[in-house]
Protein backbone atom coordinates (compact mmCIF):
# COMPACT_ATOMS: atom_id res chain seq x y z
CA UNK A 1 0.00 0.00 0.00
CA UNK A 2 1.73 2.78 -0.99
CA UNK A 3 -0.85 5.98 -0.12
CA UNK A 4 0.08 8.02 3.04
CA UNK A 5 -3.57 7.61 4.57
CA UNK A 6 -4.64 8.79 7.81
CA UNK A 7 -4.76 5.41 9.07
CA UNK A 8 -0.40 5.29 8.32
CA UNK A 9 0.17 8.29 9.87
CA UNK A 10 -1.67 7.50 13.00
CA UNK A 11 0.44 4.41 12.89
CA UNK A 12 3.64 6.29 12.43
CA UNK A 13 2.34 8.30 15.72
CA UNK A 14 1.72 5.89 17.40
CA UNK A 15 5.30 3.63 16.35
CA UNK A 16 6.98 7.15 17.57
CA UNK A 17 5.83 7.47 20.72
CA UNK A 18 6.52 3.77 21.34
CA UNK A 19 9.87 3.73 20.28
CA UNK A 20 10.21 6.98 22.47
CA UNK A 21 8.37 5.45 25.16
CA UNK A 22 11.36 2.24 25.19
CA UNK A 23 13.84 4.68 24.77
CA UNK A 24 13.00 6.91 27.98
CA UNK A 25 12.45 9.64 25.62
CA UNK A 26 11.04 13.47 26.93
CA UNK A 27 7.68 13.86 26.06
CA UNK A 28 7.42 14.10 21.83
CA UNK A 29 5.08 16.49 19.32
CA UNK A 30 4.89 14.68 16.31
CA UNK A 31 3.70 15.96 12.78
CA UNK A 32 3.03 14.04 9.37
CA UNK A 33 2.62 16.26 6.63
CA UNK A 34 1.80 15.23 2.90
CA UNK A 35 4.10 15.69 -0.24
CA UNK A 36 2.78 19.26 -0.45
CA UNK A 37 3.54 20.40 2.61
CA UNK A 38 0.26 20.09 4.55
CA UNK A 39 -0.86 18.70 7.55
CA UNK A 40 -2.49 15.01 7.85
CA UNK A 41 -2.05 14.16 11.49
CA UNK A 42 -0.12 15.82 14.82
CA UNK A 43 -0.28 15.18 18.49
CA UNK A 44 2.23 16.82 21.05
CA UNK A 45 2.53 14.47 24.61
CA UNK A 46 1.21 15.79 27.80
CA UNK A 47 3.99 18.20 29.26
CA UNK A 48 5.44 19.07 26.35
CA UNK A 49 5.84 22.82 25.94
CA UNK A 50 3.94 25.44 23.94
CA UNK A 51 5.97 26.38 20.40
CA UNK A 52 6.17 21.87 19.82
CA UNK A 53 3.44 21.74 17.17
CA UNK A 54 5.61 25.07 14.98
CA UNK A 55 8.58 23.69 15.67
CA UNK A 56 7.66 19.87 14.10
CA UNK A 57 6.01 20.74 11.47
CA UNK A 58 9.24 23.45 10.47
CA UNK A 59 11.44 20.48 10.73
CA UNK A 60 8.75 18.23 7.98
CA UNK A 61 8.27 21.08 6.13
CA UNK A 62 11.88 22.19 5.77
CA UNK A 63 13.10 18.59 4.89
CA UNK A 64 10.19 18.52 2.11
CA UNK A 65 11.43 22.14 1.02
CA UNK A 66 14.40 20.54 -0.17
CA UNK A 67 13.92 16.77 -0.74
CA UNK A 68 16.15 16.12 1.95
CA UNK A 69 16.26 14.87 5.58
CA UNK A 70 16.22 17.77 7.63
CA UNK A 71 19.46 16.66 8.90
CA UNK A 72 21.01 18.10 5.47
CA UNK A 73 19.46 21.69 6.42
CA UNK A 74 21.54 21.56 9.69
CA UNK A 75 24.77 21.09 8.01
CA UNK A 76 23.81 23.37 5.31
CA UNK A 77 22.68 26.01 7.80
CA UNK A 78 26.10 25.85 9.52
CA UNK A 79 28.03 25.43 6.12
CA UNK A 80 25.69 28.20 4.26
CA UNK A 81 24.19 29.98 6.30
CA UNK A 82 22.87 33.05 4.45
CA UNK A 83 21.56 29.89 2.18
CA UNK A 84 19.28 28.36 5.19
CA UNK A 85 18.17 32.05 6.08
CA UNK A 86 17.36 32.67 2.34
CA UNK A 87 15.27 29.58 2.24
CA UNK A 88 13.28 30.28 5.27
CA UNK A 89 12.51 34.04 3.87
CA UNK A 90 10.97 32.40 0.70
CA UNK A 91 9.56 29.74 2.83
CA UNK A 92 7.07 32.74 4.62
CA UNK A 93 9.16 31.82 7.65
CA UNK A 94 8.13 27.86 8.01
CA UNK A 95 11.38 26.19 8.51
CA UNK A 96 13.32 24.59 11.69
CA UNK A 97 16.54 23.41 10.48
CA UNK A 98 17.99 20.84 12.73
CA UNK A 99 17.82 16.76 12.58
CA UNK A 100 14.36 15.32 13.10
CA UNK A 101 12.39 16.07 9.90
CA UNK A 102 12.86 12.70 7.81
CA UNK A 103 11.06 12.35 4.44
CA UNK A 104 8.38 9.38 3.96
CA UNK A 105 8.99 7.39 1.03
CA UNK A 106 7.65 4.10 -0.52
CA UNK A 107 10.10 1.27 -1.81
CA UNK A 108 10.01 2.55 -5.25
CA UNK A 109 11.46 5.61 -4.28
CA UNK A 110 8.05 7.92 -4.41
CA UNK A 111 7.62 10.78 -2.17
CA UNK A 112 4.59 10.44 0.17
CA UNK A 113 5.17 13.11 2.68
CA UNK A 114 7.77 14.23 5.98
CA UNK A 115 7.55 13.47 9.93
CA UNK A 116 8.52 16.08 11.87
CA UNK A 117 9.22 15.29 15.58
CA UNK A 118 10.65 17.90 18.63
CA UNK A 119 11.01 17.44 22.41
CA UNK A 120 14.11 15.33 23.01
CA UNK A 121 17.53 15.99 21.56
CA UNK A 122 17.72 16.26 17.88
CA UNK A 123 19.37 13.01 17.39
CA UNK A 124 16.60 11.28 19.16
CA UNK A 125 13.82 13.10 17.54
CA UNK A 126 15.16 11.62 14.36
CA UNK A 127 15.54 8.10 15.52
CA UNK A 128 11.71 8.23 16.76
CA UNK A 129 10.71 9.58 13.19
CA UNK A 130 12.85 6.92 11.50
CA UNK A 131 10.73 3.89 14.02
CA UNK A 132 7.37 5.61 12.73
CA UNK A 133 8.29 5.64 9.49
CA UNK A 134 9.30 2.13 8.89
CA UNK A 135 7.09 1.06 11.55
CA UNK A 136 4.31 1.88 9.28
CA UNK A 137 5.93 -0.06 6.42
CA UNK A 138 7.82 3.21 4.42
CA UNK A 139 10.99 3.72 4.00
CA UNK A 140 12.52 7.00 5.50
CA UNK A 141 15.23 9.42 4.19
CA UNK A 142 16.59 11.72 7.28
CA UNK A 143 20.11 13.34 5.62
CA UNK B 1 -10.45 14.43 34.91
CA UNK B 2 -10.74 18.19 33.90
CA UNK B 3 -7.47 18.34 32.23
CA UNK B 4 -7.61 18.50 27.96
CA UNK B 5 -4.71 15.81 27.99
CA UNK B 6 -3.87 14.42 24.51
CA UNK B 7 -5.78 10.97 25.51
CA UNK B 8 -8.79 13.49 25.94
CA UNK B 9 -7.98 15.12 22.65
CA UNK B 10 -7.67 11.99 20.72
CA UNK B 11 -10.62 11.05 22.52
CA UNK B 12 -12.86 14.12 20.90
CA UNK B 13 -11.76 13.61 17.35
CA UNK B 14 -12.76 9.98 17.66
CA UNK B 15 -16.09 10.60 18.81
CA UNK B 16 -16.35 13.30 16.36
CA UNK B 17 -15.65 11.05 13.51
CA UNK B 18 -18.11 8.52 15.04
CA UNK B 19 -20.57 11.49 14.40
CA UNK B 20 -19.77 12.23 11.00
CA UNK B 21 -19.69 8.88 9.91
CA UNK B 22 -23.20 7.84 11.41
CA UNK B 23 -24.77 11.31 9.94
CA UNK B 24 -23.11 10.34 6.44
CA UNK B 25 -20.65 14.10 6.85
CA UNK B 26 -17.99 14.53 4.05
CA UNK B 27 -14.28 13.74 5.06
CA UNK B 28 -13.83 16.09 8.05
CA UNK B 29 -10.51 18.00 9.66
CA UNK B 30 -11.13 18.29 13.31
CA UNK B 31 -8.47 20.41 15.22
CA UNK B 32 -8.13 20.48 19.16
CA UNK B 33 -6.56 23.52 21.07
CA UNK B 34 -5.35 24.61 24.34
CA UNK B 35 -6.94 27.31 25.91
CA UNK B 36 -3.93 29.37 24.91
CA UNK B 37 -4.79 28.62 21.14
CA UNK B 38 -1.68 26.04 21.05
CA UNK B 39 -1.98 22.59 18.65
CA UNK B 40 -2.50 19.50 20.93
CA UNK B 41 -4.24 17.19 18.17
CA UNK B 42 -4.92 17.39 14.72
CA UNK B 43 -6.11 14.40 12.22
CA UNK B 44 -7.82 15.05 8.63
CA UNK B 45 -9.31 12.14 6.91
CA UNK B 46 -8.91 10.96 3.50
CA UNK B 47 -10.20 12.71 0.40
CA UNK B 48 -9.98 15.82 2.46
CA UNK B 49 -9.13 19.01 0.37
CA UNK B 50 -5.49 21.16 0.58
CA UNK B 51 -6.34 23.70 3.46
CA UNK B 52 -8.49 22.02 5.97
CA UNK B 53 -5.82 21.88 9.02
CA UNK B 54 -5.94 26.52 8.35
CA UNK B 55 -9.56 26.14 8.54
CA UNK B 56 -10.04 23.85 10.86
CA UNK B 57 -7.53 25.45 13.34
CA UNK B 58 -8.98 29.34 12.20
CA UNK B 59 -12.47 28.33 13.93
CA UNK B 60 -10.75 26.97 16.56
CA UNK B 61 -8.63 30.02 16.99
CA UNK B 62 -11.53 32.53 17.11
CA UNK B 63 -13.66 30.99 19.25
CA UNK B 64 -10.78 30.97 21.69
CA UNK B 65 -9.73 34.75 20.95
CA UNK B 66 -13.13 36.37 22.16
CA UNK B 67 -14.42 33.47 24.63
CA UNK B 68 -17.72 32.51 22.36
CA UNK B 69 -18.14 29.64 19.94
CA UNK B 70 -17.21 30.81 16.24
CA UNK B 71 -21.09 30.63 15.20
CA UNK B 72 -20.86 34.06 17.27
CA UNK B 73 -18.26 35.76 14.62
CA UNK B 74 -20.42 34.34 11.73
CA UNK B 75 -23.12 36.64 13.02
CA UNK B 76 -20.50 39.60 13.70
CA UNK B 77 -19.07 39.26 10.21
CA UNK B 78 -22.11 39.88 8.96
CA UNK B 79 -23.29 42.61 11.38
CA UNK B 80 -20.30 44.53 11.52
CA UNK B 81 -17.41 43.38 9.04
CA UNK B 82 -14.68 45.59 9.69
CA UNK B 83 -14.67 44.46 13.05
CA UNK B 84 -14.29 41.10 12.15
CA UNK B 85 -11.42 42.50 9.42
CA UNK B 86 -10.08 44.14 12.52
CA UNK B 87 -9.88 40.90 14.89
CA UNK B 88 -8.20 38.75 12.01
CA UNK B 89 -5.62 41.50 11.46
CA UNK B 90 -4.59 41.59 15.16
CA UNK B 91 -4.62 38.48 15.22
CA UNK B 92 -2.16 37.56 12.46
CA UNK B 93 -4.95 36.39 9.94
CA UNK B 94 -5.81 33.03 12.34
CA UNK B 95 -9.07 33.26 12.13
CA UNK B 96 -12.16 31.47 10.17
CA UNK B 97 -15.22 32.86 11.60
CA UNK B 98 -18.01 30.59 10.34
CA UNK B 99 -19.21 27.79 12.63
CA UNK B 100 -17.29 24.74 13.43
CA UNK B 101 -15.54 26.45 16.22
CA UNK B 102 -16.40 25.40 19.86
CA UNK B 103 -15.26 26.17 23.28
CA UNK B 104 -14.59 23.36 25.91
CA UNK B 105 -15.57 23.84 29.05
CA UNK B 106 -15.28 21.98 32.39
CA UNK B 107 -18.69 21.49 33.99
CA UNK B 108 -17.75 24.27 36.68
CA UNK B 109 -17.07 26.71 33.48
CA UNK B 110 -13.33 26.70 33.30
CA UNK B 111 -12.16 26.86 29.67
CA UNK B 112 -9.93 24.29 28.66
CA UNK B 113 -9.72 24.45 24.57
CA UNK B 114 -11.53 24.17 21.36
CA UNK B 115 -12.43 21.88 18.71
CA UNK B 116 -12.24 23.53 14.78
CA UNK B 117 -14.00 21.09 12.69
CA UNK B 118 -14.28 21.88 8.75
CA UNK B 119 -15.07 19.09 5.76
CA UNK B 120 -19.28 19.15 5.83
CA UNK B 121 -21.78 22.12 5.79
CA UNK B 122 -20.55 24.33 8.75
CA UNK B 123 -23.96 23.50 10.97
CA UNK B 124 -22.63 20.57 10.14
CA UNK B 125 -19.05 20.53 11.18
CA UNK B 126 -20.20 22.32 14.82
CA UNK B 127 -22.71 19.19 15.42
CA UNK B 128 -19.47 16.97 15.11
CA UNK B 129 -17.54 19.39 17.26
CA UNK B 130 -20.26 19.33 20.20
CA UNK B 131 -20.83 15.37 19.84
CA UNK B 132 -16.80 15.17 19.89
CA UNK B 133 -16.69 17.45 22.95
CA UNK B 134 -19.62 15.97 24.87
CA UNK B 135 -18.10 12.19 24.15
CA UNK B 136 -15.41 12.56 25.83
CA UNK B 137 -17.03 14.09 29.08
CA UNK B 138 -16.81 18.26 28.77
CA UNK B 139 -18.90 20.93 28.17
CA UNK B 140 -19.52 22.38 24.68
CA UNK B 141 -19.80 26.08 23.52
CA UNK B 142 -20.56 27.09 20.23
CA UNK B 143 -22.75 30.17 19.92
CA UNK C 1 1.75 67.93 34.58
CA UNK C 2 1.23 67.03 31.11
CA UNK C 3 3.27 63.96 30.47
CA UNK C 4 1.92 60.74 30.45
CA UNK C 5 4.00 59.06 32.57
CA UNK C 6 3.70 55.20 33.65
CA UNK C 7 2.31 56.24 37.16
CA UNK C 8 -0.45 58.33 34.98
CA UNK C 9 -1.28 55.51 32.64
CA UNK C 10 -1.81 53.53 35.38
CA UNK C 11 -4.19 56.03 36.73
CA UNK C 12 -6.08 55.86 33.73
CA UNK C 13 -6.46 51.91 33.93
CA UNK C 14 -7.26 52.13 37.35
CA UNK C 15 -10.16 54.76 36.82
CA UNK C 16 -11.24 52.79 33.97
CA UNK C 17 -11.52 49.17 36.54
CA UNK C 18 -13.60 51.48 38.79
CA UNK C 19 -16.04 53.18 35.96
CA UNK C 20 -16.61 49.11 34.55
CA UNK C 21 -17.08 48.28 38.37
CA UNK C 22 -19.99 50.69 38.64
CA UNK C 23 -21.67 49.92 35.45
CA UNK C 24 -21.46 46.38 36.30
CA UNK C 25 -19.53 45.39 33.04
CA UNK C 26 -17.92 42.64 32.02
CA UNK C 27 -13.88 42.03 32.74
CA UNK C 28 -12.31 44.69 30.47
CA UNK C 29 -8.42 44.63 29.14
CA UNK C 30 -6.78 48.12 29.09
CA UNK C 31 -3.69 49.37 26.87
CA UNK C 32 -2.30 52.82 27.03
CA UNK C 33 0.04 53.54 24.30
CA UNK C 34 2.02 56.56 23.98
CA UNK C 35 2.19 59.38 21.14
CA UNK C 36 4.27 56.73 18.56
CA UNK C 37 1.63 53.99 19.12
CA UNK C 38 4.10 52.16 21.92
CA UNK C 39 3.27 50.21 24.91
CA UNK C 40 3.28 51.99 28.49
CA UNK C 41 0.85 49.77 30.38
CA UNK C 42 -1.75 47.27 29.99
CA UNK C 43 -4.05 45.30 32.20
CA UNK C 44 -6.36 41.99 31.59
CA UNK C 45 -8.51 40.85 34.18
CA UNK C 46 -9.80 37.51 34.93
CA UNK C 47 -11.96 35.87 32.89
CA UNK C 48 -10.42 37.88 29.81
CA UNK C 49 -10.47 35.74 26.43
CA UNK C 50 -7.17 35.33 24.96
CA UNK C 51 -6.89 37.86 21.96
CA UNK C 52 -7.66 40.86 24.28
CA UNK C 53 -4.88 42.31 24.46
CA UNK C 54 -4.30 42.61 20.64
CA UNK C 55 -7.91 44.26 20.48
CA UNK C 56 -7.86 46.77 22.88
CA UNK C 57 -3.86 47.59 21.42
CA UNK C 58 -5.31 47.80 18.11
CA UNK C 59 -7.81 50.29 19.14
CA UNK C 60 -5.56 52.39 20.58
CA UNK C 61 -3.59 51.68 18.04
CA UNK C 62 -6.38 52.87 15.37
CA UNK C 63 -6.86 56.33 16.52
CA UNK C 64 -3.65 57.19 16.68
CA UNK C 65 -3.00 56.24 13.04
CA UNK C 66 -5.60 58.97 11.86
CA UNK C 67 -5.58 61.26 15.18
CA UNK C 68 -9.35 60.44 15.73
CA UNK C 69 -10.54 57.93 18.38
CA UNK C 70 -11.88 54.63 16.54
CA UNK C 71 -15.51 55.66 16.89
CA UNK C 72 -14.13 57.73 13.29
CA UNK C 73 -12.52 54.55 12.22
CA UNK C 74 -15.61 52.26 12.87
CA UNK C 75 -17.85 55.06 10.67
CA UNK C 76 -15.42 55.35 8.01
CA UNK C 77 -15.13 51.21 7.84
CA UNK C 78 -19.25 51.56 7.46
CA UNK C 79 -19.07 54.04 4.32
CA UNK C 80 -15.35 53.15 2.92
CA UNK C 81 -14.28 50.12 3.56
CA UNK C 82 -11.63 49.87 1.23
CA UNK C 83 -10.47 52.92 2.23
CA UNK C 84 -10.31 51.07 6.39
CA UNK C 85 -8.84 47.74 4.55
CA UNK C 86 -5.84 50.06 3.01
CA UNK C 87 -5.19 51.46 6.46
CA UNK C 88 -5.09 48.36 8.13
CA UNK C 89 -2.91 46.79 5.11
CA UNK C 90 -0.41 49.70 5.68
CA UNK C 91 -0.45 49.35 9.19
CA UNK C 92 0.36 45.97 8.94
CA UNK C 93 -2.41 44.68 10.38
CA UNK C 94 -2.63 46.36 13.63
CA UNK C 95 -6.25 48.32 13.78
CA UNK C 96 -9.27 46.96 15.24
CA UNK C 97 -11.80 49.95 13.77
CA UNK C 98 -14.77 49.99 16.68
CA UNK C 99 -15.63 52.26 19.68
CA UNK C 100 -13.24 52.19 22.38
CA UNK C 101 -9.92 53.95 21.40
CA UNK C 102 -9.52 57.18 22.71
CA UNK C 103 -7.32 59.71 22.31
CA UNK C 104 -5.09 61.44 25.56
CA UNK C 105 -4.83 65.13 25.27
CA UNK C 106 -3.73 67.75 27.45
CA UNK C 107 -6.11 70.84 28.32
CA UNK C 108 -3.93 72.78 25.51
CA UNK C 109 -4.78 70.17 22.81
CA UNK C 110 -1.44 68.25 22.62
CA UNK C 111 -1.64 64.65 21.84
CA UNK C 112 -0.05 62.37 24.76
CA UNK C 113 -1.15 58.92 23.33
CA UNK C 114 -4.14 56.40 23.19
CA UNK C 115 -5.77 54.35 25.45
CA UNK C 116 -7.41 51.57 23.94
CA UNK C 117 -10.22 48.70 26.09
CA UNK C 118 -12.44 45.99 25.34
CA UNK C 119 -14.37 43.65 26.98
CA UNK C 120 -17.88 44.55 26.92
CA UNK C 121 -20.00 46.56 24.33
CA UNK C 122 -18.13 48.95 22.16
CA UNK C 123 -20.03 51.97 23.89
CA UNK C 124 -19.10 50.54 27.31
CA UNK C 125 -15.70 49.88 26.27
CA UNK C 126 -15.27 53.66 25.12
CA UNK C 127 -17.33 54.90 28.31
CA UNK C 128 -14.85 53.15 30.38
CA UNK C 129 -11.50 54.86 28.64
CA UNK C 130 -13.50 58.38 28.63
CA UNK C 131 -13.46 58.04 32.29
CA UNK C 132 -10.29 56.85 32.93
CA UNK C 133 -8.68 59.10 30.63
CA UNK C 134 -10.32 62.01 32.57
CA UNK C 135 -10.07 60.92 36.47
CA UNK C 136 -6.32 61.54 35.40
CA UNK C 137 -6.51 64.94 34.37
CA UNK C 138 -6.26 64.19 30.44
CA UNK C 139 -8.99 65.26 27.59
CA UNK C 140 -10.47 62.75 25.56
CA UNK C 141 -11.07 62.24 21.81
CA UNK C 142 -13.35 59.57 21.64
CA UNK C 143 -14.92 60.28 18.10
CA UNK D 1 -2.98 29.98 45.55
CA UNK D 2 -1.91 28.86 42.16
CA UNK D 3 -3.44 30.92 39.25
CA UNK D 4 -1.80 33.71 37.95
CA UNK D 5 -4.64 36.37 38.18
CA UNK D 6 -4.03 39.79 37.45
CA UNK D 7 -3.50 40.43 40.97
CA UNK D 8 -0.57 38.35 40.85
CA UNK D 9 0.72 39.82 37.99
CA UNK D 10 0.74 42.93 39.23
CA UNK D 11 2.83 42.05 42.37
CA UNK D 12 5.10 40.33 40.48
CA UNK D 13 5.96 43.94 38.12
CA UNK D 14 5.71 45.68 41.65
CA UNK D 15 8.19 43.53 43.25
CA UNK D 16 10.41 43.64 40.43
CA UNK D 17 10.69 46.87 40.05
CA UNK D 18 11.33 47.19 43.91
CA UNK D 19 14.04 44.90 43.46
CA UNK D 20 15.14 47.47 40.23
CA UNK D 21 14.89 50.05 42.71
CA UNK D 22 17.27 48.67 45.74
CA UNK D 23 20.01 47.44 42.89
CA UNK D 24 19.97 51.27 41.53
CA UNK D 25 18.48 49.90 37.61
CA UNK D 26 18.13 51.52 34.79
CA UNK D 27 14.50 52.07 33.72
CA UNK D 28 12.60 48.28 33.45
CA UNK D 29 9.57 47.23 31.25
CA UNK D 30 8.48 44.16 32.56
CA UNK D 31 5.57 42.26 30.73
CA UNK D 32 3.78 38.53 32.37
CA UNK D 33 2.37 36.31 29.67
CA UNK D 34 0.37 33.45 30.93
CA UNK D 35 1.11 29.44 30.02
CA UNK D 36 -0.37 30.16 26.44
CA UNK D 37 1.70 33.35 25.46
CA UNK D 38 -1.04 36.39 25.91
CA UNK D 39 0.05 39.39 28.02
CA UNK D 40 -2.06 39.60 31.45
CA UNK D 41 -0.11 42.94 32.55
CA UNK D 42 2.92 45.04 31.16
CA UNK D 43 4.33 48.24 33.10
CA UNK D 44 7.53 50.47 31.27
CA UNK D 45 9.13 52.48 33.53
CA UNK D 46 9.65 56.22 32.50
CA UNK D 47 12.92 56.73 30.41
CA UNK D 48 12.71 53.55 28.68
CA UNK D 49 13.40 53.68 25.01
CA UNK D 50 10.98 52.66 22.24
CA UNK D 51 10.95 49.27 21.63
CA UNK D 52 11.03 47.56 25.03
CA UNK D 53 7.40 46.06 25.43
CA UNK D 54 8.31 43.78 22.40
CA UNK D 55 11.68 43.33 24.17
CA UNK D 56 10.33 42.08 27.08
CA UNK D 57 7.12 40.21 25.71
CA UNK D 58 9.91 38.50 22.98
CA UNK D 59 11.95 36.74 26.23
CA UNK D 60 9.23 35.62 28.02
CA UNK D 61 7.16 34.35 24.64
CA UNK D 62 10.74 32.78 24.21
CA UNK D 63 10.90 31.02 27.57
CA UNK D 64 7.57 29.80 27.15
CA UNK D 65 8.66 28.67 23.26
CA UNK D 66 10.71 25.58 24.66
CA UNK D 67 9.71 25.23 28.48
CA UNK D 68 12.91 27.16 29.53
CA UNK D 69 14.23 30.39 30.81
CA UNK D 70 15.36 31.99 27.69
CA UNK D 71 19.05 31.60 29.33
CA UNK D 72 18.78 28.93 27.77
CA UNK D 73 17.93 30.14 24.48
CA UNK D 74 20.72 32.62 24.81
CA UNK D 75 23.11 29.20 24.73
CA UNK D 76 21.53 27.56 22.02
CA UNK D 77 21.85 30.76 19.81
CA UNK D 78 25.56 31.32 20.34
CA UNK D 79 26.00 27.21 19.71
CA UNK D 80 23.44 26.26 17.11
CA UNK D 81 22.52 29.73 15.99
CA UNK D 82 20.26 28.23 12.28
CA UNK D 83 18.04 26.51 15.00
CA UNK D 84 17.34 29.79 17.04
CA UNK D 85 16.76 31.38 13.50
CA UNK D 86 14.44 28.87 12.62
CA UNK D 87 12.35 28.69 15.96
CA UNK D 88 12.31 32.57 15.77
CA UNK D 89 11.17 32.01 12.01
CA UNK D 90 8.29 29.79 13.25
CA UNK D 91 7.11 31.61 16.10
CA UNK D 92 6.87 34.63 13.48
CA UNK D 93 9.47 36.65 14.33
CA UNK D 94 8.05 36.53 18.34
CA UNK D 95 11.53 35.48 20.88
CA UNK D 96 14.55 37.17 21.50
CA UNK D 97 16.89 34.91 22.89
CA UNK D 98 18.79 36.56 25.86
CA UNK D 99 18.33 36.21 29.89
CA UNK D 100 15.33 38.15 31.54
CA UNK D 101 12.61 35.41 29.98
CA UNK D 102 11.71 33.96 33.10
CA UNK D 103 8.90 30.68 33.87
CA UNK D 104 7.09 31.22 36.45
CA UNK D 105 5.95 27.18 38.32
CA UNK D 106 3.54 26.75 41.06
CA UNK D 107 5.56 24.75 44.11
CA UNK D 108 4.43 21.61 42.56
CA UNK D 109 6.04 22.31 38.90
CA UNK D 110 2.67 23.38 37.21
CA UNK D 111 3.46 26.08 34.74
CA UNK D 112 1.60 29.17 34.95
CA UNK D 113 3.44 31.86 32.68
CA UNK D 114 6.33 33.57 31.99
CA UNK D 115 8.17 36.67 32.53
CA UNK D 116 10.15 38.99 30.39
CA UNK D 117 12.07 41.83 31.60
CA UNK D 118 14.43 44.52 29.55
CA UNK D 119 16.15 47.50 30.33
CA UNK D 120 19.19 46.68 32.07
CA UNK D 121 22.02 44.42 31.86
CA UNK D 122 20.13 40.64 30.49
CA UNK D 123 21.62 39.36 34.00
CA UNK D 124 20.19 42.17 36.11
CA UNK D 125 17.09 41.91 33.87
CA UNK D 126 16.86 37.95 35.05
CA UNK D 127 18.16 38.93 38.78
CA UNK D 128 14.50 41.62 38.79
CA UNK D 129 12.25 38.74 36.99
CA UNK D 130 13.11 36.18 39.53
CA UNK D 131 12.93 38.64 42.38
CA UNK D 132 9.62 39.42 41.32
CA UNK D 133 8.53 35.73 40.97
CA UNK D 134 9.36 34.80 44.27
CA UNK D 135 8.26 37.85 46.38
CA UNK D 136 4.41 36.85 44.10
CA UNK D 137 4.92 33.44 45.83
CA UNK D 138 5.56 30.89 42.84
CA UNK D 139 9.12 29.32 41.94
CA UNK D 140 11.00 30.87 39.33
CA UNK D 141 13.14 29.04 36.34
CA UNK D 142 15.03 30.80 34.56
CA UNK D 143 17.84 28.57 33.15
Amino acid sequence: MSELTLAKANAIIAAAFAKAQDAKMKPLSVAVLDAGGHLIAFQKQDGSSMLRFEIASGKAYGALAVGMGSRWLDTIAKERPHFMEGLNAVSGGRIVPVPGGVLIRTASGALLGAVGITGDTSDNDELAAISGIEAAGFDAVAG
